[in-house]
């Protein structure tokens, strides 16, 4: 059991960011003012670069809070993290006075949360995504393949996964304007090109790579885990109706590559250390390189809530789990690298939709609804298939033990109307307007 | 009819790089040292950044060219580009003295390219290949789908494309390690790990992305050119039995993200005008956004040669023709961008292989050999399925019109044999030994 720690801060028992956590992230006191790294306790953001400056947090590299992003800070390596979170800890806590009894350091380094703006916390180099939720791979297998056979023969030896585009990877808060594309209707011939009518949330972690490697250096499962920084909540939009005429044979591209958001504060995998069980038995045994026999997953609780325009509240659609997870992050890691592809600092490595055993815990619409066949009827009497304009989508994720807690916050967005395009007014006479 | 020009340096008329050329890469004196921008010029380097100190070389943005990787220069804008080929062609001509009675000047900028070591041109910050050969894709259809229904229904609609591994990209001259991984062999119940047994090079250009986007700002038509910095040739190095196994349903993975090899002088545009070509007639005729009524192709020839280690020299084994693809480069990275995927200064964009309507001109040993079926006969006798360790693969590509020759130098890779694995013989029966 987890020691319980005091912090000398007024902090909810039921807030995400309690001296257990310390997640990190980057900030700026206004939208375009100077990024810095800061850590979220509570209500409150503190300043690592003003610590730093003051003299009173020290990194093993000079120079590593005041950065837009947080790669210096994560190249510094494990042992250092261990360092850092550890000052932290103590310079938060009740018994310490260095912060605690220093007004001026404490008017210059705590700052309200809901008076910044938050960024990206990291550069992402590279962004891969993995589909390795037993439940969400046999939901859709069953709805566009053949439920008899709804798992394809290689999903269970291996952790499938594609490569996602970096560049559109945006931090929670950014709205989203709802994608165009090609759209191949039912009794049409051919294609349309239109806004989609099928927007849709992915509910999904990813983890952050913290070390990275050479080209044809696989990493062994042992030590995967040392390769691992933290773990942000991912949600990973998606364009339903784009992705089903798009993705034969080489994987989704445009209906997914507008925007993959995650929340700005990176939990450490040392602050969910309390939270560690055994992911589920995997039956057949994986080939060797992706046997592990160590508690390979966590509890952390997600849930999805949705706010129509004219809901006056948002509303909890999904409940689940991190630990139905098949494949284990070590596994993904490993089996990314088994060919010889290098990782580096940074990276983004999403679960693949999280979505649970039970109707209520499908981590997408396409599920909830079962490709509209369902529909999701909402408190205020309204009814969903995919996501309308002006829906704002919320993900939270929050782990709790022997009064421990230790939270993601949330990654949430709003959908904008789809974007009109002129041109093919003039030149198509194919064109729907929506 | 373009004008032929002149320099005061002797220049093979065979030579990939003339006057009319000068393709930039990046280049140190020795392996580790200095790197900087350079641009080719017969069997000489141009050093960019010597000339940029000694003043007869100017950009719109100072020091552009002591730089490790060509983006800052690419991001100075087409404006900069054209100025910066004019000084430079002007430079090298053999009517200007400035450089020509320089000799100081001479013997600090022009270094032999036998003495130089050149590296990745650019950062590429993200990689996506497309699938554009309707010759290729129909190879590939007809082998592993239906020979009736080659295609599938999206690939005449839309420029099918996939997020590639950018972290892998490697410039000429790199060894690529045989990767490792799952292999479903056709009468096992399960995969084994193993070495890939099916090692294919892939014959393709790619374009490097010359002008950034932003979110949700898809690219007209009629402005994709102004995007695109320039042209390398491209191996996409793959392991078809790896991919056969894991690329279902979510594209090639493993398969691919070991190694993609580019060469390392990038031609521009500009050096390829007077190549242009209108591509092939596209039926049925593209949905609005994707049709552009102009000169969008180029006749460049491409080859691919292999010398086994047995071998005294290397062996022509493909010759193919870029004006065969489909789909143009205005319209791939028309279609990237549609759904708002933002694009970044040196994103590199696959044509994806490259094959030409007659057997000896396919762009893959897959396609060469029909998948081992029609070995490859040799002229020392051997045979080829796949690749074997210690093949060396040469991509070389070239324009030539009107007496001006413009080529891209060549992209070339040896095989080294796979690594060894020591964890599967504790913990999996399964493994095999190649």
């Amino acid at each position: 059991m987890a020691q319980q720690l005091n912090s000398f801060l007024e902090i909810d028992p039921q807030s995400d960011f309690t001296i257990h956590n310390l997640p990190y992230g980057i900030f700026s006191e206004t939208a375009q003012g100077d990024k810095r790294v800061g850590v979220a306790i509570g209500n409150w953001v503190l300043d690592l670069a003003a610590l730093e400056a003051h003299g009173v947090l020290h990194s093993n590299v000079p120079n590593c809070f005041n950065q837009t992003t947080l790669n210096k800070f994560i190249e510094t390596g494990k042992q250092n993290w261990q360092a850092v979170r550890k000052t932290l800890q103590s310079l938060l806590s009740a018994e310490n006075p260095a912060l605690r009894d220093n007004a001026d350091l404490r008017q210059k380094a705590l700052l309200k949360q809901d008076a910044v703006t938050l960024h990206l916390p990291v550069h992402v180099p590279g962004y891969t995504d993995f589909y390795s939720s037993k439940e969400h791979a046999t939901n859709v297998g069953t709805m566009f393949r053949d439920p008899k056979n709804a798992l394809l023969p290689n999903w269970s030896e291996l952790p499938v996964g594609y490569n996602g585009r970096a560049s559109s990877v945006i931090v929670s808060g950014k709205d989203i304007v709802r994608p165009s594309g090609q759209i191949k209707l039912p009794n049409e011939e051919r294609p349309v090109f239109s806004a989609t009518r099928k927007l849709d949330f992915e509910l999904e972690t990813a983890f952050i790579v913290g070390k990275a490697t050479e080209l044809g250096e696989p990493i062994a499962i042992e030590n995967a885990w040392d390769h691992i920084f933290g773990m942000v909540l991912l949600n990973d939009w998606s364009a339903r109706d784009i992705q089903q005429w798009e993705y034969v044979p080489l994987g989704p591209f445009n209906a997914k590559t507008f925007a993959s958001a995650i929340s700005p504060w990176i939990v450490t995998m040392e602050a969910l250390e309390p939270f560690k069980l055994k992911g589920p038995e995997q039956q057949p045994q994986p080939l060797g390189y992706l046997q592990e026999n160590v508690a390979n997953s966590y509890d952390i609780h997600l849930s999805v809530e949705v706010q129509t325009p004219q809901a006056q509240q948002a509303e909890v659609i999904c409940q689940t789990n991190f630990k139905y997870m098949y494949w284990s992050m070590a596994q993904q890691l490993t089996h990314h690298t088994i060919a010889g592809c290098n990782v580096q600092v940074g990276d983004l490595m999403g679960s693949g939709t999280i979505s649970g055993p039970t109707e209520n815990s499908y981590g997408s619409l396409l599920e909830l609804t079962w490709n509209t066949t369902k529909p999701l009827h909402l408190s205020n009497g309204e009814t969903r298939g995919f996501l309308e304009d002006g829906d704002r989508v919320v993900m939270k994720g929050y782990c709790e033990k022997d009064g421990i807690r230790v939270g993601f916050g949330e990654v949430a967005n709003t959908i904008l109307p789809a974007r009109h395009f002129s041109f093919n007014e003039q030149k198509d006479e194919r064109y729907e307007t929506v």
